[in-house]
């Protein structure tokens, strides 16, 4: 009972606080996991993979998804539609995997509005703003207005940090992935209530 | 930041469910932790030691240091009190120690109301009723009327699992020890809101 069922690890923060270079880094050490991945209508961009970085659909695709009811959450953003399918994530969890999502403030409301008995959440971000926009010019992927952008955005998910269970500020990579390796194992251990509830239930009557 | 401050684990289940065992097998795995000892009235008992088992005091001195606000939770059970004093608890987190305490589910509460931010809870209780039964008669320390006690009180504490972030079911000792191992470690990173605030406050203007 203790291992069997899957569970939910949510990973936000700012674009650029290293959210993906720790993943990388703690994929081996925590035991079997499924990296959800988004499906979005924006169009593919260069070296982007379709199943790889975003499930690319249609908007039509998208809608009948969205009646159909098969989001776990979703959202409009800049006129294009992002979500999380539960199709794949209710498959992994059946599979006793961890559930590792890189979802914003607002994606982390609706998986704890649905799934909060197994969910772990963390955010990850840069010891300051200043540190945020040095790593993302010397990243130099993003224009001038994307890294805007995203320093704006940081901004205000910063102020939410204290709806998420654990903190992780990244100043050593080494040292937040040894942090994030006991969060992502503790994480595993989640029970969903229903599991409870049956234990609870049984519990004097089993011989 | 990550880990320089303080947390408290609690562990909660029945007397014979393995709590002091599991805690023996983890102490040098998780770092520097403080074990809480409560402050009792009861007369010691043969093999106890002040200091160890419990701190006994007078009901004077009991007395007393509830009107001077340093426990954190007590309870009177058969004509008894039984508390946590505050001052070695703070002391302890200061110092940056996982501060764990042995603790029943009243104290639970007690201690979620009141330290909720950094305190991470288990409760730990055998795979049935009767599996625990067979433990306690087998352990032989308690009288019978001792151990109808303790059941009956596990009945009770076993219907408010789903108040505890985790669940171990004790059916083997070494899987036990190591599930608890990634919750205790995890456990240290909590942060208090206090500094969580003081971090968002200042994130943006810091260099």
């Amino acid at each position: 009972m203790n291992t069997k069922s899957g569970a939910i690890l949510v990973l936000s923060g700012p674009s650029g606080a290293g959210k993906s270079s720790l993943i990388r880094k703690i994929m081996d050490d925590i035991g079997p996991i499924y990296f959800s991945i988004s499906t979005t209508t924006r169009a593919m961009r260069e070296g982007e993979a379709d199943g790889r970085d975003y499930h690319f659909v249609t908007k039509e695709v998208f809608a009948q998804e969205i009646e159909e009811e098969m989001f776990l959450e979703y959202a409009v953003v800049h006129g294009n539609y992002y979500g999380t399918s539960l199709g794949p994530v209710k498959k992994a969890l059946k599979e006793g995997k961890l559930v590792i999502f890189d979802i914003d403030v607002q994606g982390h409301d609706a998986v704890q509005n649905r799934l909060s008995d197994i969910t772990t959440s963390v955010f990850i971000t840069t010891p300051t703003l200043q540190e945020l926009k040095t790593r993302l010019l010397n990243r130099s992927t993003d224009s001038d207005e994307v890294i805007a952008k995203r320093l704006e955005m940081a901004k205000r998910e910063v102020q939410r940090i204290s709806e998420y269970d654990f903190l992780i500020v990244n100043d050593d990579l080494d040292e937040a992935a040894a942090v994030l390796v006991n969060i992502a194992k503790a994480a595993r251990m989640k029970i969903p209530t229903l599991q409870i509830n049956e234990f609870v239930q049984t519990w004097e009557e089993k011989a």
